[in-house]
């Protein structure tokens, strides 16, 4: 099909990018293009141990990953307070909520509640296909999941309720496209 | 003086405390009221090498400090994006720019350039003044910095272009205030 040649001639199936590789060179070039300013947080580390070594840098000897607080990506576009998680699956028919934690959607409630743009971006691998789902739809299979419901969010209700995101050559992955058309 | 009785009340003087302690107590105040969604950004970290133990966390045996490519803080008010970075400085009359960096500095221009709202926070710890300077004034006291000018910005130009945020109880120190009336 069309976006299996796209994607061949550009060598991507190959490459063995992950979707945040690609969300980087994207949000790389929004940037050089004054497109919107937009950034991965470092991940947090809680530091134990510290070497000084004279006329060098400090080196940390001792440390260990700490669970974020808050979503990996967020910034600016036209004023507006940008702020999304980016998952991959290998599923082929639904998306594992599992991939989420409580306290990320805690914090997308946070900034749904204070006007932020907030979604989440979905890769199926296998299957080379991007999702866009709004934070608000998120939040409803979240819950139904709480109340004993299934514990995924199935392709076709992120077909129906998501926007696809073309996988492109520049930008990459073009998610404010999006944004501009469902959220602004 | 008033504001010396009243830190004093709260053993303000005494604890040691430092800006981005005050910060992150005033961020979390702002977070619990829904006032604002406002978070320190992790330090950014190179990672050399891990070790995964059998049944335990994984340890991080090497790993190197990175420069930040953007301010520390960033979040949402009301939609709106905020962003800034927040300095101490020990001296009383004026604030040296040398605690800002180049891509700190390119950073805020394209928050700006984007809408955002882009400020700093400057403490003179020793006189416990606390000031809000947008972001638009310290660009002029930097460029006049590169063309030969001098290296730091005086109180008296902090007093005049700032706003004085007055260190305070709960919230500590109440930026949002004047996000509110100088920013929308
Ligand atoms: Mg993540
Ligand atoms: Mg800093």
């Amino acid at each position: 099909n069309k976006r299996n040649t796209k994607l061949s001639s550009i060598q991507y199936g190959n490459r063995g990018m992950t979707l945040e590789e690609d969300l980087d060179i994207t949000n790389k070039f929004y940037l050089q293009e004054n497109i919107a300013v937009i950034h991965k947080k470092p991940t947090p580390i809680q530091i134990v141990s510290v070497d000084y070594p004279q006329r060098s840098a400090a080196v940390i000897k001792e440390a260990y990953f700490k669970i974020a607080s808050t979503t990996d990506y967020n910034g600016v576009y036209r004023g507006k307070y940008i702020d999304f998680e980016a998952k991959e699956t290998k599923n082929k028919t639904s998306f594992p909520l599992s991939n989420f934690h409580d306290h990320q959607i805690k914090h997308m409630r946070q900034v749904v509640k204070q006007n932020g743009i907030c979604f989440v971006i979905l890769m199926f691998t296998l299957l080379q296909e991007v999702y866009l789902l709004p934070a608000e739809k998120l939040f409803e299979y979240w819950d139904r999941k709480n109340n004993g419901g299934r514990k995924s969010i199935t392709r076709e209700e992120i077909m129906e309720h998501g926007y696809e995101i073309p996988i492109g050559y520049q930008p990459r992955i073009d998610y404010i496209k999006h944004v501009d058309e469902h959220f602004c």
